[in-house]
């Protein structure tokens, strides 16, 4: 397939949701830009969605319809299928697995497909000729996939991080600009409809999750291992948590860090606190950015939209475009088979850490927890019981640089006290 | 060329400065995960620079060296014709000629060459079927040519603005760290090898100007119209605008805009006041810094450093490793000839300004500096005089919006009332 064959390239589209509306809405409203720089028309011929006759806002006339998305998948008139449903199995696995058999290219926007059966699908892909493309799977707008297999591809990877969940990060900033419980803006988040069905993909950290799985892929040639990525989520985080960050300059974001050690692939998907000014800190509502730095590069940070109708429609297109360009890519930037099994290492690298505990209000308990500390070589940077009323006193504490592991067990230690009243809340203190 | 072809990809390398030395290294070291990510080996075959015995930390053993790099271009071990040397015209045009004649594919990092001569050498580029990449021209390591060609090509692409010439935005930061004049740091940095030979290619926003000649081209379909950019350079900017700037809550940087307009191509590269908690504002040294605005996307935004060995040559082997992957693409992202020419535009969006002035110093100087203002429906948001010393009075004026062609009447009268000590410093103050 070269730029100079004028015939067009067509698309089946299965899910018409958001991001099924823009991609159509592009590709019929930006016809003659996308022929001019791809050199060849791209068309819709077919699409498949749960409800024919629901109004989405644009005419689906033109396009044949399929009730089943496998029978999209398989159709003549469809060379490239671009799977926009979700769920990392059923119907959306069916249907880009028949899309792959029958040799056709596949563009996703589905990371929790890909970090289950991202491995066996890329195998299924090389061996029929057949590429996958999923830009729009990880931090929506932002070109993150193409300039970590693409552009950077001339650097050893040493750390990508990255904020790429908006539900969460609209979260944890509405509950610092309003100064709301957790619960509320939870509920609020859920009626504006920016969580999942199943909340805890955002909330628990899963999604974001997903997409660290897969630029870990790419990063270090490794085979997708969504198992190994320490996952925290975000529903013990306080509005009184976030007031405490604030006031020692921070601010709470979950932050995915995944990073090659002689130990292994670490991985690691949580809250943490990082500087309130720093780029990171400064990041709102539904922004996503993502940190690369290659040994040569250096660091390369892009930030921009992480999900909605268009941003996410601006990736699926770019990948489209790439497939009417002539780009053919390993999945993961490598062939699939010299991806190499990760070895899952659990993080180390000492940082500080902010811990936020409650306390049975009687004495000794603040010596019981402060030897806890001492006796794993945990060291304190600062410490503060606060006035209360309640029959816990709450205790906050930023310890100097400590290993998680240690960290744990100091904590077990704690709990051995019997004087905590609830289970403490550890976050990793990021100085980027 | 597809990927199952295992032939190495044989790269002839002309300038081996500071960039070609990083592509030396990256190549030899990066033998195996090169191959693996491009499916063929890459191998430099041949070496061109001004002298041959310098001592550049790399070994040049094994490669053929050329004294000539249009003979270099032309060897028949070379598939690829790297060019590092510079320069508008001369040998590195001379050589880009020769390889395209003969239908090699070209990487260069020239942006000087390609604001000048760029549709000239695209379509010949396109006529022989060789494809010309020249990520390391813009913005150094940061992928932004194949994010804004490739992975934004599914939008109509509204505004880019970036600061992109390290060298300024060093002297720049420094001035302000240092609390030097631009005098003492224009040297230091002369010192330090960071100037052009021509050090108003950098200080004159002539380098910064060519990249943004560059990005207008990709963004809006247009030939490369570097005569169309709008250009003012940082000479005039004095310790006294930084420190203003700084307490009015600005930082001054040199910004380039672009954007299509009914009137026409904007373009534009100009020291600018930026919020100074912006993500703009808080770029410090050689990092860049490009955001990119899309219909679909919305905004995304591209940081990283601007020069240096190794993000240079990162972006170099992006592309080399692109066209090991049989990525083929036109020069500026649609085939050449089908660029429309630019009508250029002179930026008219209203906008705050900075204005600095020295004033003789008697009596009613002031009033006709206002009178000068108001006449040309200019009204004034801030003004201050400040006590001096010298003879002449220094004042600093803020502007509430206006359109620039307002503002130059408004300093053409001011000029005409014969009260103006020196021609006054007249900053954009960009909201962003």
């Amino acid at each position: 397939m070269t730029n100079s064959q004028p015939s067009p390239l067509r698309l089946g589209i299965a899910g018409l949701g958001t991001v099924g509306v823009g991609v159509i809405k592009i590709v019929r409203q930006k016809a003659n830009l996308l022929a001019a720089r791809t050199g060849r028309p791209i068309e819709i011929t077919a699409v498949s969605a749960r409800s024919k006759d629901k109004d989405r806002g644009v005419s689906l006339a033109g396009y044949a319809w399929e009730e089943d998305p496998v029978a999209l998948a398989k159709r003549d008139d469809v060379d490239v299928f671009v799977e926009l449903m979700g769920g990392e199995n059923g119907p959306a696995k069916d249907a880009i697995e028949a899309a792959l058999a029958l040799g056709k290219d596949v563009v996703t926007a589905n990371k929790a497909l890909l970090a289950h059966h991202g491995q066996a699908l890329a195998e299924t892909a090389e061996d029929k000729g057949a590429v996958i493309r999923f830009e729009a799977a990880v931090a929506g707008g932002i070109p993150v996939i193409k300039a970590l297999t693409e552009g950077l591809a001339g650097n050893e990877i040493t750390r990508v991080m990255g904020v790429m969940n908006g539900t969460c990060n609209y979260i944890l900033t509405r509950m610092q600009d309003a100064g709301l419980p957790y619960d509320e803006v939870f509920a609020e988040a859920d009626a504006l409809g920016y969580l999942e069905a199943d909340p805890n993909l955002d909330v628990g950290g899963i999604d974001a999750g997903h997409k660290l799985s897969l630029l870990s892929a790419i990063a270090f040639g490794t085979q997708v291992d969504f198992d190994g990525v320490e996952l925290e989520g975000i529903q013990r985080i306080s509005i009184e948590d976030i007031h405490q960050a604030a006031e020692l300059g921070y601010k709470i974001k979950l932050l995915g860090v995944t990073q090659m050690t002689g130990r292994g692939l670490e991985q690691r998907m949580s809250p943490c606190l990082v500087p309130a000014e720093s780029p990171l800190g400064q990041l709102t509502g539904g922004t996503n950015m993502v940190v690369i730095e290659g040994d040569a590069v250096e660091q390369v940070v892009l930030r921009g939209p992480g999900a909605g109708e268009g941003p996410t429609a601006s990736a699926v297109m770019g990948d489209v475009c790439d497939i009417a360009r002539g780009l053919r890519l390993s999945t993961f930037g490598v062939p699939a088979k010299a991806l190499v099994t990760a070895k899952a290492a659990r993080s180390n690298s000492p940082a500080p850490y902010y811990l936020r505990l409650a306390l049975q209000d009687r004495p000794g308990a603040m010596a019981k927890i402060a030897t806890a500390l001492g006796d794993n070589g945990i060291s304190i940077d600062r410490m503060r019981q606060t006035r209360h009323a309640e029959a816990h006193a709450p205790v906050l504490i930023v310890t100097h640089k400590t290993q998680r592991a240690d960290l744990d067990a100091a904590i077990e230690a704690m709990r051995a006290t019997g004087v905590m009243a609830a289970d403490p809340v550890a976050l990793r203190i990021e100085q980027i």
